[in-house]
């Protein structure tokens, strides 16, 4: 077998005209009563694979956050690496995005990389920008990963440092995107988050960092728009997007129905 | 027993005139073979166990940097976990903040603070302002403990972001700091992170918080003077830094020498 590269098999799912990425963010306390088990660990796991067998073959990406599996300490984190491991068996063509959005100083991000590519085995982490690239070579050294930068969130109080005016000119996030496309992607291997509910700072994003992917979290429960989201977030090739559901997907009565819903939506708007 | 208030605990070993802080950065590879167990729960637990005996009474805190013990899976994590519980039993008088740097949307934080607080038990984290105070609400809720602000971090590279100049004037991290000083204190928990290896954006950041804790990595291998961090840091009534040693102290021949050592060298400059 050879090595997974995240960005390669991201472009075979675009290929395939998959936007989707599922979100799974297993809240315990959210997971209905019936899909209880015994365990913490068996209750997250099976509940993680009846979404990825429900959902697999319509989307480009699972990404896992890992807060809500660290709630329920190493049973929670367990299921977690479970969860990865069942992924790459059961459909080794959909890339798993560590959502973790880690970032300390160089020597302690030693500590992160494993934690993500050799414990849990993830295809691409998302990071938080600031620390600034050289803290975070560690990382941007993965050359066959994807390392996603926070850019602008997609949270109702995103704007307090995101959007300050650099120079009196240009938001910050602007700056990171900036940066991210011309100083840290010598390996070619990073992308940007930017929300769903911000379609204008999306589009600004996209006409900064060309044809990088960018992963859209904030449609669905958030309130993100499809349509405008794929209008600001296509790149030169129509490609180039993640769109991240969550909640909407993995809680829904037919998390399959809501998938294929969001899939249509945005191939409506090629 | 009463519950454990973060803020209380710090004043009160600040004085009896401590100020040092110890970071069990606890990196399994860097602990030597002499040392090590069957396991590597064991390892990395007597590993600390052995500092907090040696150091406990010398100090304001101890701080363990979560990447080192995420890097070793559930066993690390477990490391931590009773780690913690240990210092706790040992001298319950001691601060434990948890070194995790974390940050993501509101709904999300919540699983980051159960994390922190049931599962851990931590006294305190540190946290990354990106993503601005609305999200951080679930960690600046807990009154008891201590939300710590990564500010103006201690890498080589921090300049990137934290020293862009918002609207062509102030730098970033004093924005963060007066934000937080002024914004998020609303429960008297918050407290800044600066390194010690830029003692004047250290005493920048001292004069826009007032007497607020700040956390001061960067002394010992990453460089930073002691002398220089005293005079910068320390508030109006000659507190107010918790001033952290990690591998300098953990991996030295005699931690408890070094944390004298860098004990009487802070009381050398009231």
């Amino acid at each position: 077998m050879s090595e997974r590269n995240f960005r390669e098999m991201l472009e075979r799912k675009w290929g395939e005209g998959k936007f989707v990425c599922v979100g799974l963010d297993s809240d315990l306390s959210k997971i209905p009563q019936t899909a209880k088990k015994p365990t913490v660990f068996e209750t997250m796991l099976a509940f993680n694979q009846a979404v990825v067998e429900a959902t697999h073959d319509l989307i480009c990406a699972f990404k896992p956050n890992i807060a809500f599996y660290a709630a329920c300490g190493e049973s929670g984190l367990l299921a977690l690496k479970y969860t990865i491991g069942f992924i790459k068996v059961f459909d080794p063509e959909v890339p798993v995005i560590l959502d973790f959005k880690r970032a300390d100083i160089g020597n302690t991000n030693n500590g992160y990389v494993a934690e993500a590519f050799e414990y849990f085995g993830a295809d691409a982490v998302t990071v938080n920008p600031y620390f600034g690239k050289e803290a975070l070579k560690p990382f941007l050294d993965m050359k066959e990963k994807g390392i996603i930068v926070l850019c602008r969130t997609s949270n109702p109080g995103a704007g307090e440092f995101q959007d300050l005016k650099v120079g009196g000119y240009t938001p910050l996030y602007q700056i990171v995107a900036y940066n991210v496309a011309e100083a840290w992607n010598s390996n070619g291997n990073c992308a940007v988050v930017v929300g769903a509910t911000c379609p204008e700072e999306l589009a600004k994003v996209r006409k900064i960092v060309g044809d990088m992917p960018i992963l859209i979290p904030g449609i669905g429960k958030q309130g993100g728009d499809v349509e405008k989201t794929v209008k600001a977030g296509k790149n030169s090739r129509g490609r180039g997007m993640m769109i991240n559901s969550s909640r909407g997907i993995i809680f829904a009565e037919n998390p399959r129905e809501e998938t294929e819903k969001l899939h249509n939506e945005i191939k409506k708007h090629p």
